[in-house]
Protein backbone atom coordinates (compact mmCIF):
# COMPACT_ATOMS: atom_id res chain seq x y z
CA UNK A 1 0.00 0.00 0.00
CA UNK A 2 1.25 3.61 -0.91
CA UNK A 3 1.87 6.00 1.58
CA UNK A 4 0.25 9.25 0.86
CA UNK A 5 2.37 10.98 3.22
CA UNK A 6 5.41 11.11 1.47
CA UNK A 7 8.14 12.75 4.10
CA UNK A 8 7.75 10.06 6.12
CA UNK A 9 7.71 6.40 6.36
CA UNK A 10 4.83 6.65 8.68
CA UNK A 11 2.26 4.53 7.78
CA UNK A 12 -1.23 5.82 7.94
CA UNK A 13 -4.13 4.32 10.59
CA UNK A 14 -7.49 3.93 8.82
CA UNK A 15 -10.07 4.19 11.83
CA UNK A 16 -12.63 1.92 10.02
CA UNK A 17 -16.71 1.04 10.22
CA UNK A 18 -17.35 -2.25 9.57
CA UNK A 19 -20.91 -1.63 9.32
CA UNK A 20 -23.82 -4.03 11.81
CA UNK A 21 -22.74 -7.38 10.83
CA UNK A 22 -23.27 -8.70 7.21
CA UNK A 23 -20.49 -8.54 5.20
CA UNK A 24 -21.80 -6.91 2.26
CA UNK A 25 -22.50 -3.99 4.23
CA UNK A 26 -19.17 -2.45 4.51
CA UNK A 27 -18.39 0.37 2.19
CA UNK A 28 -16.30 -0.04 -0.83
CA UNK A 29 -13.68 1.72 0.45
CA UNK A 30 -13.89 -0.14 3.72
CA UNK A 31 -13.29 -3.10 1.42
CA UNK A 32 -10.17 -1.96 -0.86
CA UNK A 33 -8.51 -0.43 2.63
CA UNK A 34 -8.98 -4.15 4.10
CA UNK A 35 -7.29 -5.58 0.85
CA UNK A 36 -4.34 -3.11 0.92
CA UNK A 37 -3.60 -2.96 4.85
CA UNK A 38 -0.37 -3.93 6.32
CA UNK A 39 -2.38 -5.07 9.58
CA UNK A 40 -5.66 -5.14 10.57
CA UNK A 41 -6.57 -5.12 14.56
CA UNK A 42 -11.07 -5.37 14.99
CA UNK A 43 -12.74 -5.54 18.33
CA UNK A 44 -15.51 -8.42 18.22
CA UNK A 45 -18.49 -7.19 16.85
CA UNK A 46 -16.73 -7.56 13.81
CA UNK A 47 -17.78 -10.89 12.07
CA UNK A 48 -16.15 -13.98 11.53
CA UNK A 49 -17.81 -14.07 8.08
CA UNK A 50 -15.63 -10.59 7.21
CA UNK A 51 -12.77 -11.68 9.10
CA UNK A 52 -12.28 -14.11 6.57
CA UNK A 53 -12.18 -11.81 3.48
CA UNK A 54 -9.00 -10.27 4.84
CA UNK A 55 -6.15 -11.23 2.47
CA UNK A 56 -3.90 -14.36 4.05
CA UNK A 57 -0.85 -11.99 3.58
CA UNK A 58 -2.33 -9.53 5.91
CA UNK A 59 -1.93 -9.49 10.14
CA UNK A 60 -4.77 -9.85 11.64
CA UNK A 61 -5.04 -9.53 15.82
CA UNK A 62 -8.61 -9.16 17.65
CA UNK A 63 -8.65 -6.63 20.26
CA UNK A 64 -12.21 -6.82 21.42
CA UNK A 65 -13.62 -7.24 25.03
CA UNK A 66 -14.27 -10.73 25.40
CA UNK A 67 -17.51 -10.96 27.61
CA UNK A 68 -16.31 -11.92 30.90
CA UNK A 69 -12.90 -12.62 29.82
CA UNK A 70 -9.64 -10.93 29.05
CA UNK A 71 -10.05 -8.23 27.03
CA UNK A 72 -7.02 -6.10 25.25
CA UNK A 73 -7.02 -2.17 27.41
CA UNK A 74 -7.76 0.78 25.50
CA UNK A 75 -3.93 2.01 25.99
CA UNK A 76 -2.51 -1.07 24.56
CA UNK A 77 -4.97 -0.78 21.41
CA UNK A 78 -3.25 2.93 20.78
CA UNK A 79 -0.39 2.18 21.27
CA UNK A 80 -0.17 -1.12 18.70
CA UNK A 81 -1.99 1.40 16.51
CA UNK A 82 1.09 4.22 16.92
CA UNK A 83 3.77 1.60 17.23
CA UNK A 84 2.73 -0.67 13.77
CA UNK A 85 2.42 3.08 11.74
CA UNK A 86 5.74 3.83 12.89
CA UNK A 87 7.21 1.45 11.83
CA UNK A 88 5.69 1.51 8.55
CA UNK A 89 2.30 -0.15 7.97
CA UNK A 90 -0.75 0.92 7.01
CA UNK A 91 -2.80 -0.54 9.79
CA UNK A 92 -7.02 -0.46 9.58
CA UNK A 93 -8.61 0.01 12.90
CA UNK A 94 -12.41 -2.35 12.24
CA UNK A 95 -14.92 -1.35 14.21
CA UNK A 96 -18.50 -2.84 14.13
CA UNK A 97 -21.03 0.09 13.00
CA UNK A 98 -19.60 3.06 12.70
CA UNK A 99 -16.12 4.10 14.10
CA UNK A 100 -17.30 7.42 15.66
CA UNK A 101 -20.61 6.23 17.48
CA UNK A 102 -20.24 4.85 20.85
CA UNK A 103 -16.70 3.39 19.34
CA UNK A 104 -13.65 5.45 21.40
CA UNK A 105 -12.74 6.35 17.68
CA UNK A 106 -12.69 9.56 18.73
CA UNK A 107 -10.23 8.75 21.60
CA UNK A 108 -7.83 6.42 19.66
CA UNK A 109 -7.57 9.84 16.78
CA UNK A 110 -6.89 12.46 19.21
CA UNK A 111 -4.01 9.49 20.40
CA UNK A 112 -2.90 9.27 16.81
CA UNK A 113 -2.69 12.77 16.52
CA UNK A 114 -1.01 13.77 19.67
CA UNK A 115 1.71 11.05 18.19
CA UNK A 116 1.62 12.66 15.25
CA UNK A 117 -0.23 9.39 13.08
CA UNK A 118 -1.76 10.26 10.48
CA UNK A 119 -5.04 8.66 10.40
CA UNK A 120 -8.73 8.89 8.79
CA UNK A 121 -12.37 7.91 9.88
CA UNK A 122 -13.90 5.75 7.83
CA UNK A 123 -17.44 5.78 8.61
CA UNK A 124 -19.68 2.73 8.95
CA UNK A 125 -23.35 1.75 8.56
CA UNK A 126 -24.33 2.49 12.20
CA UNK A 127 -25.80 -0.50 14.11
CA UNK A 128 -28.64 2.24 15.42
CA UNK A 129 -30.02 2.61 12.10
CA UNK A 130 -29.31 -0.49 10.19
CA UNK A 131 -30.76 -3.24 12.60
CA UNK A 132 -34.25 -1.06 13.24
CA UNK A 133 -34.64 -1.28 9.14
CA UNK A 134 -33.32 -4.66 8.80
CA UNK A 135 -36.46 -5.25 11.11
CA UNK A 136 -38.79 -3.19 8.85
CA UNK A 137 -38.53 0.23 10.79
CA UNK A 138 -37.16 3.21 9.73
CA UNK A 139 -35.35 5.46 12.13
CA UNK A 140 -37.56 8.24 10.98
CA UNK A 141 -40.81 8.66 9.61
CA UNK A 142 -42.76 12.19 8.56
CA UNK A 143 -45.48 11.20 10.26
CA UNK A 144 -44.18 10.25 13.53
CA UNK A 145 -40.45 10.88 14.30
CA UNK A 146 -39.10 14.54 13.73
CA UNK A 147 -35.78 13.41 15.93
CA UNK A 148 -33.65 10.43 16.22
CA UNK A 149 -31.52 10.02 19.28
CA UNK A 150 -29.52 7.39 20.19
CA UNK A 151 -27.66 6.58 23.43
CA UNK A 152 -26.07 3.58 24.84
CA UNK A 153 -27.89 1.32 27.32
CA UNK A 154 -24.73 -0.09 29.51
CA UNK A 155 -24.82 2.62 31.77
CA UNK A 156 -26.60 2.25 35.47
CA UNK A 157 -29.46 5.14 34.84
CA UNK A 158 -30.13 5.24 38.43
CA UNK A 159 -26.59 6.52 39.32
CA UNK A 160 -26.46 10.14 40.56
CA UNK A 161 -24.01 10.74 38.07
CA UNK A 162 -25.49 9.23 34.92
CA UNK A 163 -24.55 11.42 32.21
CA UNK A 164 -27.55 10.02 30.20
CA UNK A 165 -30.47 12.77 30.13
CA UNK A 166 -33.52 10.65 30.63
CA UNK A 167 -35.54 13.32 30.62
CA UNK A 168 -34.84 14.42 27.35
CA UNK A 169 -34.77 11.37 25.55
CA UNK A 170 -38.80 10.55 26.99
CA UNK A 171 -39.32 14.38 25.82
CA UNK A 172 -37.88 13.20 22.11
CA UNK A 173 -40.21 9.87 22.07
CA UNK A 174 -42.85 11.46 23.82
CA UNK A 175 -43.10 14.37 21.24
CA UNK A 176 -43.30 11.53 18.40
CA UNK A 177 -38.98 11.10 17.97
CA UNK A 178 -37.33 8.03 17.63
CA UNK A 179 -35.38 6.89 20.50
CA UNK A 180 -32.35 3.81 19.81
CA UNK A 181 -30.38 2.44 22.70
CA UNK A 182 -27.30 0.46 21.97
CA UNK A 183 -25.73 -2.14 23.72
CA UNK A 184 -28.97 -2.21 26.16
CA UNK A 185 -29.68 -5.69 26.73
CA UNK A 186 -28.90 -5.53 30.47
CA UNK A 187 -30.14 -2.84 31.37
CA UNK A 188 -33.35 -2.95 29.55
CA UNK A 189 -35.02 -3.08 32.67
CA UNK A 190 -33.78 0.01 34.24
CA UNK A 191 -33.98 1.70 30.91
CA UNK A 192 -37.35 1.18 30.46
CA UNK A 193 -38.40 2.07 34.42
CA UNK A 194 -35.93 5.56 33.63
CA UNK A 195 -38.27 6.07 30.62
CA UNK A 196 -41.29 5.16 32.39
CA UNK A 197 -40.90 7.50 35.25
CA UNK A 198 -39.71 10.41 32.97
CA UNK A 199 -43.79 10.32 31.61
CA UNK A 200 -43.00 8.57 28.75
CA UNK A 201 -46.42 6.55 27.75
CA UNK A 202 -46.61 2.37 28.71
CA UNK A 203 -47.88 2.20 25.52
CA UNK A 204 -44.98 3.69 23.34
CA UNK A 205 -44.25 0.46 20.91
CA UNK A 206 -40.32 -1.14 21.44
CA UNK A 207 -38.30 -3.47 19.47
CA UNK A 208 -35.46 -5.24 19.95
CA UNK A 209 -33.56 -6.68 17.03
CA UNK A 210 -31.04 -9.24 18.14
CA UNK A 211 -28.18 -10.08 15.50
CA UNK A 212 -29.24 -7.59 13.11
CA UNK A 213 -28.37 -8.24 9.64
CA UNK A 214 -27.17 -11.46 10.08
CA UNK A 215 -29.23 -14.50 9.09
CA UNK A 216 -30.02 -15.04 12.40
CA UNK A 217 -31.33 -12.17 13.32
CA UNK A 218 -34.80 -11.84 15.34
CA UNK A 219 -37.12 -9.14 16.50
CA UNK A 220 -38.96 -9.05 19.72
CA UNK A 221 -41.82 -6.49 19.27
CA UNK A 222 -43.90 -4.81 22.43
CA UNK A 223 -44.66 -1.91 24.52
CA UNK A 224 -42.51 -0.06 27.16
CA UNK A 225 -45.10 -1.99 29.47
CA UNK A 226 -44.05 -5.18 27.86
CA UNK A 227 -40.85 -5.28 26.34
CA UNK A 228 -39.32 -6.45 29.54
CA UNK A 229 -40.96 -9.55 29.76
CA UNK A 230 -40.89 -10.34 25.99
CA UNK A 231 -37.36 -9.62 25.81
CA UNK A 232 -37.04 -12.57 28.72
CA UNK A 233 -39.30 -14.52 27.12
CA UNK A 234 -37.57 -14.97 23.75
CA UNK A 235 -34.25 -15.02 25.90
CA UNK A 236 -33.22 -11.74 23.83
CA UNK A 237 -29.15 -11.87 24.38
CA UNK A 238 -26.24 -9.24 23.00
CA UNK A 239 -25.74 -7.70 20.54
CA UNK A 240 -29.03 -6.14 20.23
CA UNK A 241 -30.36 -2.89 19.74
CA UNK A 242 -33.60 -1.41 21.03
CA UNK A 243 -36.21 0.99 19.55
CA UNK A 244 -38.56 3.25 21.29
CA UNK A 245 -41.33 4.92 19.57
CA UNK A 246 -44.02 5.27 16.98
CA UNK A 247 -41.95 3.98 14.23
CA UNK A 248 -41.90 0.59 15.37
CA UNK A 249 -45.81 0.44 14.40
CA UNK A 250 -44.21 0.85 10.64
CA UNK A 251 -42.97 -2.64 10.85
CA UNK A 252 -46.71 -4.19 11.08
CA UNK A 253 -47.26 -2.17 7.94
CA UNK A 254 -44.60 -3.34 5.86
CA UNK A 255 -43.78 -6.91 7.52
CA UNK A 256 -45.38 -9.12 5.25
CA UNK A 257 -43.18 -7.37 1.91
CA UNK A 258 -39.94 -7.32 4.11
CA UNK A 259 -36.87 -8.64 2.63
CA UNK A 260 -34.39 -10.33 4.38
CA UNK A 261 -31.12 -8.77 5.55
CA UNK A 262 -29.15 -11.64 3.60
CA UNK A 263 -30.67 -10.02 0.60
CA UNK A 264 -33.57 -12.64 0.12
CA UNK A 265 -37.42 -11.61 0.24
CA UNK A 266 -38.82 -13.90 2.78
CA UNK A 267 -42.53 -12.75 3.29
CA UNK A 268 -44.27 -13.09 6.79
CA UNK A 269 -45.77 -16.13 7.47
CA UNK A 270 -48.19 -15.78 10.85
CA UNK A 271 -47.69 -18.57 12.95
CA UNK A 272 -49.42 -17.11 16.00
CA UNK A 273 -47.68 -16.62 18.66
CA UNK A 274 -44.42 -16.61 17.51
CA UNK A 275 -45.13 -14.26 14.85
CA UNK A 276 -45.50 -11.49 17.10
CA UNK A 277 -41.96 -11.93 18.88
CA UNK A 278 -39.84 -13.13 15.97
CA UNK A 279 -38.58 -11.33 13.00
CA UNK A 280 -39.19 -12.47 9.34
CA UNK A 281 -35.78 -13.52 9.21
CA UNK A 282 -36.40 -16.71 11.16
CA UNK A 283 -38.88 -17.71 9.32
CA UNK B 1 -31.12 -10.34 -11.72
CA UNK B 2 -32.89 -13.09 -10.83
CA UNK B 3 -36.38 -12.47 -8.63
CA UNK B 4 -36.17 -14.25 -5.20
CA UNK B 5 -40.07 -14.01 -4.88
CA UNK B 6 -40.36 -16.86 -7.33
CA UNK B 7 -43.99 -17.33 -7.22
CA UNK B 8 -44.75 -14.35 -8.83
CA UNK B 9 -43.06 -12.05 -11.65
CA UNK B 10 -42.90 -8.92 -9.41
CA UNK B 11 -39.52 -7.51 -9.23
CA UNK B 12 -38.22 -6.17 -5.89
CA UNK B 13 -38.01 -2.83 -4.71
CA UNK B 14 -34.55 -2.05 -3.01
CA UNK B 15 -34.79 1.39 -1.18
CA UNK B 16 -30.78 2.15 -0.83
CA UNK B 17 -28.55 4.73 0.92
CA UNK B 18 -26.21 5.94 -1.56
CA UNK B 19 -24.09 7.11 1.55
CA UNK B 20 -22.93 10.30 2.41
CA UNK B 21 -20.98 11.66 -1.42
CA UNK B 22 -18.08 10.26 -1.79
CA UNK B 23 -19.16 7.06 -3.93
CA UNK B 24 -16.32 4.32 -2.18
CA UNK B 25 -18.50 5.30 0.79
CA UNK B 26 -21.44 3.25 -1.08
CA UNK B 27 -21.85 -0.19 0.56
CA UNK B 28 -20.78 -3.45 -1.11
CA UNK B 29 -24.56 -4.47 -1.31
CA UNK B 30 -25.46 -1.03 -2.90
CA UNK B 31 -22.48 -1.43 -5.58
CA UNK B 32 -23.93 -4.79 -6.41
CA UNK B 33 -27.53 -4.08 -6.39
CA UNK B 34 -27.00 -1.30 -8.67
CA UNK B 35 -24.95 -3.33 -11.03
CA UNK B 36 -27.89 -5.95 -10.81
CA UNK B 37 -31.12 -3.38 -11.14
CA UNK B 38 -33.24 -3.42 -14.04
CA UNK B 39 -33.95 0.21 -13.33
CA UNK B 40 -32.63 3.30 -10.56
CA UNK B 41 -34.28 5.98 -9.45
CA UNK B 42 -32.40 8.04 -7.48
CA UNK B 43 -32.46 11.84 -5.82
CA UNK B 44 -30.57 15.01 -6.16
CA UNK B 45 -28.08 14.30 -3.16
CA UNK B 46 -26.81 11.65 -5.08
CA UNK B 47 -23.74 12.67 -7.00
CA UNK B 48 -23.10 12.42 -10.55
CA UNK B 49 -20.16 10.25 -10.07
CA UNK B 50 -21.41 7.83 -8.12
CA UNK B 51 -24.54 7.89 -10.86
CA UNK B 52 -22.07 7.61 -13.89
CA UNK B 53 -20.85 4.14 -12.64
CA UNK B 54 -24.30 2.64 -13.44
CA UNK B 55 -24.26 0.45 -15.99
CA UNK B 56 -25.47 1.92 -19.69
CA UNK B 57 -27.93 -0.82 -20.17
CA UNK B 58 -29.98 0.14 -16.64
CA UNK B 59 -32.65 2.71 -17.26
CA UNK B 60 -31.49 5.91 -14.76
CA UNK B 61 -34.20 8.29 -13.48
CA UNK B 62 -33.51 11.33 -11.62
CA UNK B 63 -36.12 12.20 -9.50
CA UNK B 64 -34.93 14.71 -7.08
CA UNK B 65 -36.35 17.55 -5.43
CA UNK B 66 -34.83 20.84 -7.08
CA UNK B 67 -34.88 23.89 -5.00
CA UNK B 68 -36.93 26.05 -6.24
CA UNK B 69 -37.91 24.20 -9.12
CA UNK B 70 -39.68 20.82 -10.71
CA UNK B 71 -39.67 18.14 -8.58
CA UNK B 72 -41.20 14.92 -8.52
CA UNK B 73 -44.04 14.60 -6.27
CA UNK B 74 -43.94 11.79 -3.71
CA UNK B 75 -46.93 10.15 -4.79
CA UNK B 76 -45.54 9.77 -8.14
CA UNK B 77 -42.15 8.47 -7.48
CA UNK B 78 -44.67 5.53 -5.13
CA UNK B 79 -46.52 4.59 -8.03
CA UNK B 80 -43.60 4.58 -10.34
CA UNK B 81 -41.81 1.84 -7.83
CA UNK B 82 -44.89 -0.12 -7.92
CA UNK B 83 -45.08 -0.25 -11.48
CA UNK B 84 -41.93 -0.97 -12.52
CA UNK B 85 -41.65 -4.08 -9.91
CA UNK B 86 -45.09 -4.94 -11.02
CA UNK B 87 -43.60 -5.22 -14.48
CA UNK B 88 -41.08 -7.87 -13.57
CA UNK B 89 -38.29 -5.43 -12.97
CA UNK B 90 -35.61 -5.26 -10.05
CA UNK B 91 -35.84 -1.23 -8.67
CA UNK B 92 -33.18 0.42 -6.59
CA UNK B 93 -34.72 3.73 -5.56
CA UNK B 94 -31.30 5.17 -4.58
CA UNK B 95 -31.17 7.75 -1.23
CA UNK B 96 -28.37 10.11 -0.17
CA UNK B 97 -27.25 8.82 3.11
CA UNK B 98 -29.64 5.85 4.45
CA UNK B 99 -32.78 5.46 3.11
CA UNK B 100 -34.77 5.33 6.69
CA UNK B 101 -33.42 8.51 8.37
CA UNK B 102 -35.16 11.93 7.22
CA UNK B 103 -35.13 10.25 3.66
CA UNK B 104 -39.11 9.17 3.34
CA UNK B 105 -37.50 5.39 2.67
CA UNK B 106 -40.66 4.45 5.62
CA UNK B 107 -43.44 5.77 3.75
CA UNK B 108 -41.97 4.27 0.11
CA UNK B 109 -41.84 1.03 1.88
CA UNK B 110 -45.70 1.65 3.40
CA UNK B 111 -46.78 2.38 -0.24
CA UNK B 112 -44.73 -1.12 -1.65
CA UNK B 113 -46.29 -3.29 0.98
CA UNK B 114 -49.39 -2.05 0.78
CA UNK B 115 -49.57 -2.63 -3.07
CA UNK B 116 -47.78 -5.85 -2.33
CA UNK B 117 -44.26 -5.64 -3.75
CA UNK B 118 -41.27 -7.48 -2.15
CA UNK B 119 -38.91 -4.42 -1.15
CA UNK B 120 -35.96 -4.12 0.86
CA UNK B 121 -34.40 -1.52 3.18
CA UNK B 122 -30.48 -1.45 2.20
CA UNK B 123 -28.78 0.93 5.06
CA UNK B 124 -26.36 3.30 3.64
CA UNK B 125 -23.79 5.44 5.74
CA UNK B 126 -25.37 8.39 7.00
CA UNK B 127 -24.34 12.15 6.02
CA UNK B 128 -25.43 12.98 10.34
CA UNK B 129 -22.02 10.43 11.21
CA UNK B 130 -20.14 10.55 8.25
CA UNK B 131 -20.48 14.82 7.91
CA UNK B 132 -19.01 15.32 11.34
CA UNK B 133 -16.37 12.63 11.15
CA UNK B 134 -14.91 13.36 7.50
CA UNK B 135 -14.09 17.18 9.34
CA UNK B 136 -12.31 15.48 12.49
CA UNK B 137 -15.60 15.22 14.36
CA UNK B 138 -16.64 11.85 16.14
CA UNK B 139 -20.19 11.94 16.79
CA UNK B 140 -19.82 10.88 20.36
CA UNK B 141 -16.84 10.81 22.23
CA UNK B 142 -16.22 9.13 26.35
CA UNK B 143 -15.58 12.94 27.58
CA UNK B 144 -18.19 14.55 25.91
CA UNK B 145 -20.73 12.79 24.42
CA UNK B 146 -23.59 10.62 25.97
CA UNK B 147 -26.33 10.94 23.49
CA UNK B 148 -26.14 11.65 20.11
CA UNK B 149 -29.83 13.59 18.65
CA UNK B 150 -30.40 14.12 14.76
CA UNK B 151 -32.82 16.43 13.38
CA UNK B 152 -33.65 18.03 9.80
CA UNK B 153 -33.52 21.83 10.04
CA UNK B 154 -36.09 22.38 7.61
CA UNK B 155 -39.34 21.18 9.14
CA UNK B 156 -42.92 20.10 6.97
CA UNK B 157 -44.60 23.14 6.52
CA UNK B 158 -47.70 21.50 7.44
CA UNK B 159 -46.66 20.49 10.75
CA UNK B 160 -47.34 22.80 14.21
CA UNK B 161 -44.23 24.66 15.15
CA UNK B 162 -43.61 22.74 17.85
CA UNK B 163 -42.87 19.48 15.82
CA UNK B 164 -39.27 19.55 16.90
CA UNK B 165 -38.43 19.56 20.70
CA UNK B 166 -36.06 22.19 21.10
CA UNK B 167 -35.94 21.85 24.97
CA UNK B 168 -34.85 18.25 24.80
CA UNK B 169 -32.19 18.80 22.03
CA UNK B 170 -31.09 21.65 24.38
CA UNK B 171 -30.80 19.58 27.09
CA UNK B 172 -28.98 16.79 25.60
CA UNK B 173 -26.34 19.46 24.11
CA UNK B 174 -26.32 21.12 27.81
CA UNK B 175 -25.35 17.33 29.54
CA UNK B 176 -22.28 17.14 26.54
CA UNK B 177 -23.69 15.60 23.94
CA UNK B 178 -23.92 15.65 20.16
CA UNK B 179 -26.97 17.52 18.09
CA UNK B 180 -26.67 17.19 14.30
CA UNK B 181 -29.03 19.11 12.08
CA UNK B 182 -29.52 18.00 8.60
CA UNK B 183 -30.46 20.40 5.79
CA UNK B 184 -30.29 23.35 8.03
CA UNK B 185 -28.66 25.78 5.93
CA UNK B 186 -31.18 28.49 5.11
CA UNK B 187 -32.94 27.58 8.81
CA UNK B 188 -29.53 27.97 10.89
CA UNK B 189 -30.34 31.33 12.37
CA UNK B 190 -33.51 29.98 13.53
CA UNK B 191 -31.95 26.64 14.83
CA UNK B 192 -29.47 28.51 16.53
CA UNK B 193 -31.97 31.02 18.40
CA UNK B 194 -33.97 28.10 19.47
CA UNK B 195 -31.19 26.24 21.35
CA UNK B 196 -29.98 29.61 23.04
CA UNK B 197 -33.72 30.62 23.52
CA UNK B 198 -33.63 27.31 25.37
CA UNK B 199 -30.65 27.75 27.57
CA UNK B 200 -27.81 26.36 25.66
CA UNK B 201 -24.86 28.14 26.12
CA UNK B 202 -23.43 30.66 23.49
CA UNK B 203 -20.15 29.16 23.56
CA UNK B 204 -20.93 25.45 22.36
CA UNK B 205 -18.94 24.77 19.87
CA UNK B 206 -20.67 24.40 16.83
CA UNK B 207 -19.27 23.43 13.08
CA UNK B 208 -20.81 23.37 9.53
CA UNK B 209 -19.78 20.64 6.90
CA UNK B 210 -20.16 21.49 3.15
CA UNK B 211 -20.42 19.07 0.92
CA UNK B 212 -18.62 16.26 3.24
CA UNK B 213 -16.42 13.50 1.69
CA UNK B 214 -16.06 14.90 -1.69
CA UNK B 215 -13.06 16.59 -2.75
CA UNK B 216 -15.06 20.37 -2.28
CA UNK B 217 -15.82 19.66 1.58
CA UNK B 218 -15.66 22.78 3.39
CA UNK B 219 -15.80 22.81 7.46
CA UNK B 220 -16.82 26.04 9.72
CA UNK B 221 -16.31 26.26 12.88
CA UNK B 222 -17.76 28.81 15.68
CA UNK B 223 -19.62 28.90 18.26
CA UNK B 224 -23.18 29.08 19.00
CA UNK B 225 -23.11 33.08 18.93
CA UNK B 226 -20.92 32.93 15.96
CA UNK B 227 -21.78 30.71 13.91
CA UNK B 228 -24.69 32.25 11.81
CA UNK B 229 -22.22 34.94 10.83
CA UNK B 230 -19.18 32.67 10.37
CA UNK B 231 -21.48 30.91 7.92
CA UNK B 232 -22.49 33.82 6.45
CA UNK B 233 -19.15 35.00 5.66
CA UNK B 234 -17.91 32.12 4.24
CA UNK B 235 -20.81 32.01 2.40
CA UNK B 236 -22.16 28.16 3.48
CA UNK B 237 -24.46 26.69 0.98
CA UNK B 238 -26.57 23.43 0.75
CA UNK B 239 -25.87 20.52 1.36
CA UNK B 240 -24.16 21.07 4.87
CA UNK B 241 -24.91 19.02 8.04
CA UNK B 242 -24.57 21.08 10.99
CA UNK B 243 -22.73 19.98 14.42
CA UNK B 244 -23.81 21.05 18.00
CA UNK B 245 -21.73 20.54 21.28
CA UNK B 246 -17.90 19.57 22.82
CA UNK B 247 -17.71 16.89 20.43
CA UNK B 248 -17.09 19.95 17.98
CA UNK B 249 -13.44 20.54 19.73
CA UNK B 250 -11.81 17.42 19.04
CA UNK B 251 -11.25 18.76 15.46
CA UNK B 252 -8.96 20.98 16.76
CA UNK B 253 -6.84 18.23 18.80
CA UNK B 254 -6.94 15.51 15.79
CA UNK B 255 -6.45 18.48 12.49
CA UNK B 256 -2.99 18.13 12.16
CA UNK B 257 -2.65 14.36 11.00
CA UNK B 258 -6.46 14.06 9.79
CA UNK B 259 -6.95 12.16 6.43
CA UNK B 260 -8.95 13.77 3.92
CA UNK B 261 -12.18 12.44 2.43
CA UNK B 262 -10.96 11.64 -0.99
CA UNK B 263 -8.38 9.11 0.93
CA UNK B 264 -5.59 10.83 1.33
CA UNK B 265 -3.85 12.37 3.92
CA UNK B 266 -3.60 16.20 3.24
CA UNK B 267 -2.12 17.78 7.06
CA UNK B 268 -3.80 20.90 7.73
CA UNK B 269 -1.66 23.95 7.74
CA UNK B 270 -1.97 26.73 9.85
CA UNK B 271 -2.98 30.24 7.32
CA UNK B 272 -5.04 32.59 9.88
CA UNK B 273 -8.22 33.10 9.61
CA UNK B 274 -8.69 30.78 7.23
CA UNK B 275 -8.03 27.70 9.03
CA UNK B 276 -10.47 28.91 11.71
CA UNK B 277 -12.76 28.80 8.65
CA UNK B 278 -11.65 26.43 5.88
CA UNK B 279 -11.62 22.65 6.70
CA UNK B 280 -8.56 20.73 6.04
CA UNK B 281 -9.79 19.26 2.52
CA UNK B 282 -9.90 22.51 0.85
CA UNK B 283 -5.73 23.21 1.90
Amino acid sequence: MSHPNQNTTTGTAYLVGAGPGDPELLTVKARRLLDEADVVFHDNLVGDDLVETIPDCTSVENVGKRPGGERTPQAEINDLLVREARAGRDVVRLKGGDPTTFGRGGEEAEYLARHGVPFEFVPGVTSAIAAPSAAGIPATHRDHASALAVVTGHEDPTKPDSAIDWDALASIVSAGGTLVVLMGVGRLPDNVAALEDCGVCPDTPVAMVERATLPSERTVTGTLETIVEKAQNADVEPPAVTVVGDVVNVRETVANCLGGSAGEVAPAVGVGRVEEEIGVNQQ
